[in-house]
């Protein structure tokens, strides 16, 4: 299995109501795999569509994953259709019906008939188990025009198709690839350019396979590599461990964890109190933080000091401070930190203030002119950058900064000198 | 034009580093216009790939879109698939070429020569300026099998592409389907569920076609009505009033508009001052507030009291009050909503407290839990709700909930009585 081709179905993807995400998931995961998607095709809840669209994806690639369209309703039809393709019969699977009823017993809920459908199974289909939902998806094996090909079904509900391709699609696909074993590992960073990470990287091309992902405001980078069992875990182990050496101060954190869980962790870890005092970044950091289940336990507070009273009456910060540098400005981000933190009694007090535009820019402090501070009973820092973007994009990277300013005060780390350009 | 198929192409959207949000936005817009889109192909920047999405899609679609791969580099590849599958040449189109040398005048760059590949546009089509980039994109009239086909290519960057639809592709469409005239309006509403809408409103589809969308927290009905240009217009008129009176409070504005960018424009027609105070919702009220520019002339401050001490020292919350009432109580959400407004001398002051889980459920309090508080000169109230979902949910849905209370005290109306499942 060299190659896949998706499918995602539903009316309400090609309407324009929703996006696909789901597409992008799989994408991901097979390429941890080494896996080449060469294609997607999304189609409304049609079968002559669906069974279009899946004859096509069956031509190109060896691999066709299908979301969506399993479920109870006339206009769930990817099962019929890949019977019709596949030209197989559809049999009545006891045990996925079995399993339903069951489901429906356990809530005390009356089934609906219709909710036998999804025990409708294309004959020499394996059962992929929804270990969420009651519609189970299925794989199976056909030959294409004399080549081997595989088609697995999975239902659109994202949470449900996500568990699936975790715990049943890929460890399949790994076992299919007989002699050849993947191990992969994701490094989420933040402070270099998709172009600066990929210079900084790309020399180990010919040792793994690196592939990057932009979820602002980090950027990871998945290594993945190929070989036998142990050789390929040994491999991945020497290859991250250059990889956490390049990146250095910009490596947040390896797996999924974002930025704001990292700092959490960290904070409730070593039993550490976060204030908050936000100007330009309008509560973003609080709600970033507050994100995080647990948050209560080392936030205590968040001041947003949007306008100039506030920040001097709540947080303290000297009124004529604010007059000689102007509200934008190194002293006044670190007064606010300063401030914040001794009104709530927090061990680390940070800071924001800017211009988030469109409009706002004074004399040397154009669009964008942000400054991030941060007060312990240690230390006092306070700093300026210069972003580019829109309004959302500078609170974004804003944010960002001063969780980052944050994560490396309790590493000891110096903070991040400057922004790379998006 | 009836029908049509959209093509996406980027190595970054079928690597999953990107979703394809251009797609959503074509099918939107075509649906107002009554064009049912039939499917999506997300292809990568390879050539042979392209040509096999734009074959597939000209079968059975009268029109044909794509985004991406219109740039100047070697792998933006859409006008050279489009030549070859149309057997068109490809011509070097002067004007283009003339207005592509001026941006980079204008920016006093030196202009790459690869940029000129932008240039080449298939021999018959008809170049659709791009108001912001350099890639222009381009409308093709071809016969496909004998059937009367267009292909409509547009860059893949979303400001471009969407400003292009709306100024091009939309108004050269509808005035290619002659005899037909097409008006649309869009309704943005909040507190009914997408069923309960459709229940609402599904008896006059027989006279404007309906098309919801969920963009959480808001949901949108958009009405279309296709006929004779002045009769049209006057259904359309008789239909919106019919649609304004059933959604009653629900109808928070018409157009594009999201709940804070009406509230904010409620507040500054009215010179009034808002304060908030948060808990569960943790700072996502005022960064969406702030999202809105020009939010610094009526938000005065947003306290996150993420714990009790800052309650009631900063907002001056009786300790009293949380020990007999709770934190997450009526009255305790009354006591902060009062007590920032004082803090800060604003109009109105807004709080919320509750329980946004996955932890944290007390006795006769189960996760979802929320209170909503709203003081002013001349009224105090203060409501509890019972919301299902997420952690990330429960904060969304309150926020929105906090602000449509500012938008219904605004305009005179009680606040939201139930709120309707997901």
């Amino acid at each position: 299995v060299r190659t896949a081709f998706l499918i995602s179905s539903g009316d309400e993807l090609v309407a324009g109501r929703t996006v696909d995400t789901n597409s992008g998931f799989i994408a991901e995961q097979l390429a941890s795999l080494g896996i080449d998607v060469l294609g997607i095709t999304v189609t409304g809840d049609d079968q002559l569509r669906l069974e279009w669209a899946f004859a096509g994806a069956l031509e190109v690639a060896d691999l066709v994953i299908s979301s969506g369209g399993l479920g109870p309703t006339s206009d769930d039809l990817t099962t019929d259709a890949i019977a019709q393709v596949a030209g197989r019969r559809l049999l009545f699977d006891e045990e996925v019906a079995a399993r339903i009823r069951g489901i429906f017993a356990a809530l005390g809920r009356e089934m609906p008939e219709n909710n036998l459908r999804q025990a409708r199974i294309p004959e020499g289909a394996v059962v992929i188990p929804n270990p969420i939902g009651t519609a189970p998806g299925f794989r199976l094996r056909l030959s294409w025009n004399g080549k081997h090909r595989h088609i697995v079904a999975l239902p659109g509900v994202p949470r449900e198709m996500t568990a699936m391709v975790k715990e049943s699609v890929v460890p399949w696909l790994a076992a299919e690839m007989p002699g050849e074993h993947f191990c992969s590992r994701v490094f989420q960073t933040f402070g270099l350019t998709e172009s600066g990470l990929s210079e900084l990287l790309d020399d180990l091309s010919g040792r793994a396979r690196l592939s990057y992902r932009a979820n602002f405001p980090e950027i990871s980078v998945r290594v993945t590599v190929r070989g036998e069992e142990t050789e390929a875990a040994d491999r991945l182990e020497q290859v991250s461990k250059i990889v956490r050496h390049r990146l250095g101060p910009h490596l947040i954190g390896e797996g999924e964890e974002k930025m704001e869980e990292v700092v959490g962790r960290m904070l409730a870890e070593r039993g550490l109190k976060l204030a908050v005092a936000e100007s330009c970044t309008g509560g973003l950091i609080g709600h970033r933080i507050t994100n995080v289940p647990g948050s209560s336990g080392y936030l205590l507070a968040d001041v947003v000091a949007y306008c100039d009273a506030v920040k001097t009456q709540v947080l303290g910060v000297p009124r004529t401070l604010i007059s000689s540098r102007g509200a934008v400005s190194e002293e006044v981000a670190e007064a606010m930190a300063a401030g914040v933190r001794t009104l709530v009694g927090a061990d680390i007090g940070v800071a924001t203030t800017g211009i988030a535009g469109p409009h706002g820019e004074r004399p040397g402090k154009p669009v964008g002119t942000v400054c991030v501070a941060l007060v312990t009973s240690a230390v006092s820092r306070s700093k300026r950058y210069q972003l580019r973007g829109s309004r959302e994009w500078i609170k974004l990277f804003t944010s960002q900064i001063a969780l980052d300013w944050v994560r490396r005060w309790v590493l000891g780390l110096e903070p991040l000198e400057v922004v790379g350009r998006r």
